[in-house]
């Protein structure tokens, strides 16, 4: 069921001992949403942790590295930035069936929790976080603002994406208002590139392959890139964005291997085609402009099923 | 001598015949705040043109095609983003002794105009803009917003840079409420990028070099490769942060040839190094994260004078 802030307001200070969940391959919105519920909630002396079925990369140490897990057994699991419960990863996939309450701005949101608090206007999960906290009247220190400048940062490209809003902006100026570090964060997010990243980013670029008439790139992230690069998981985020930006192109796909005959894709699209629909066909599902699926089968049959929708999409010959 | 809002404004109100000038080797902003400006004051039913040395991008093309140049002698010359009568290029550099205003955000401006409204807590020069347009009663319409949002964005890397600050996140959602069209103008500049500025950042990162224990990087962009790869004013516009962007890296520089042992260089820091500092060491200037200057010389004698300097500035050994 959908419900509105002050409902999940009351729910969630009716609530102790929470789990939060952050979704599995963890990126700067699920965890900066995630940490920044999980301290609002302890400072209203509520005991809440956070739990990913994946290692957190080491570039958001700085969201959690004082906020050592507490030791109590989960009576309340809210997912954050999750939208379906297959997100949950490994680890976490027993809690499926025992979400009290999700908090999320996917549009692809099955609906999966007790109770859904669903803003798809906002840019980023952390955009409902941070009018959630104030609803609840919980103050916004400079660790929250943070977490919550980090959750819109990353899932904006910067605020460079098409769901950035003018209201995006004016939360940012607020956070920026209550300390939120941005330099330090933008520098880490955006502008520290590891020698593996850059190995990485020029394999992929060489191997780039484009198809109807240019409109659809192609790029190829084999498990050997990554092995012979060292790139770790924070290193191969923001990966995906490239094939879109290249002139002319308006689907964009990336194709990570998973394992055997396993593979990751990412679609990232221009306003001529919804990359969510393309996505569905796959069983997958995400945003208008970004959107992924996995797919199983030999690469090329993967990479030609991909080109075949797109094709459909775009009506190209 | 230095003025403020409300005496540029006075000043601007009574000229007319007015012939702004941007920098040579036009970026965004330079471009944004003059023509938002001459549009502007054309609003207000005085004739005005902007003028640049060099030839204007295409991707900025939707900020003056609409602007037919129109007929007149100037008799006002108003400077916008421009630190320095050098900077003016040389169809330009006629009208040095001749400006009567100069509307900046550099700290190294030299005070060259008659009168100089200065901002340098100002991200860009168009936020500066933007206040004067507020201050001299003209309607700020969606082409003159679409011109404030390019040089603020530009300026700024997207928001991304450290010269952003609250304010320019409260004026860019009051620019996206006033109409500028932020998804058009974000892909144009940021998220596209023609195949030859792929190639020639291709082949910029293999030859980038690493000195000072890996905290000064490097990067040559020779004319060579810039004929090779097809690459125009606009395809290499935006390279210069790359070396910085590389971890470990506290200084980042850009060396690019302009012709026989003449090179113009780019420096970018972290907070660690004050960028403006190392280049006027060399006659150039800037901003404290982001500066340049021009060397002649054979290129080995250029690089190590360079590194020589960044060595002096961390103390590194």
């Amino acid at each position: 069921m959908k419900i509105d802030l002050k409902r999940a307001a009351a729910v969630l200070t009716e609530m102790d001992n929470i789990l939060i969940i952050a979704h599995h391959y963890p990126d700067g919105d699920t965890l900066g949403s995630g940490f920044a519920l999980c301290r609002g909630l302890r400072k209203m002396g509520k005991k809440a942790n956070l739990a990913c079925s994946h290692e957190i990369p080491h570039k958001y140490d700085y969201m959690w590295r004082d906020l050592p897990a507490l030791d109590f057994t989960p009576e309340n699991i809210v997912a954050v930035d999750t939208a379906d419960t297959q997100l949950f990863g490994e680890r976490l996939e027993k809690y499926a069936d025992m979400v009290r309450l999700c908090i999320d701005h996917h549009g692809s949101n099955i609906l999966y929790a007790e109770e859904t608090l669903l803003d798809v206007t906002a840019a980023a999960t952390a955009e409902v976080i941070f009018a959630l906290l104030k609803e609840m009247g919980i103050e916004v220190d400079k660790d929250i603002a943070d977490c919550l400048y980090t959750g819109i940062a990353t899932d904006t490209g910067c605020f460079k994406y098409s769901n950035t809003t003018a209201k995006t902006h004016l939360i940012a100026a607020e956070l920026i208002g209550l300390g939120a570090d941005k330099d330090i964060i933008n520098r880490l997010m955006f502008e520290t590139k590891s020698r593996a990243r850059i190995e990485i980013e020029r394999h992929a670029l060489n191997n780039m392959e484009f198809f109807l008439n240019g409109r659809c790139a192609v790029m190829f992230i084999s498990l050997e890139m990554i092995e012979k690069s060292g790139a770790d998981e924070g290193d191969l985020e923001g990966l995906s964005p490239l094939p879109r930006e290249i002139e002319g192109v308006v689907v964009g796909i990336t194709i990570r291997e998973k394992g055997d005959n396993q593979y990751k894709i990412s679609v990232r699209t221009g306003p001529e085609v919804n990359a969510a629909e393309v996505c569905r066909l796959f069983g997958g599902g995400g945003h208008p402009r970004a959107s992924g699926c996995c797919l199983e089968g030999p690469f090329d049959e993967v990479k030609n099923a991909l080109i075949e929708a797109v094709r459909q999409k775009i009506g190209a010959k």
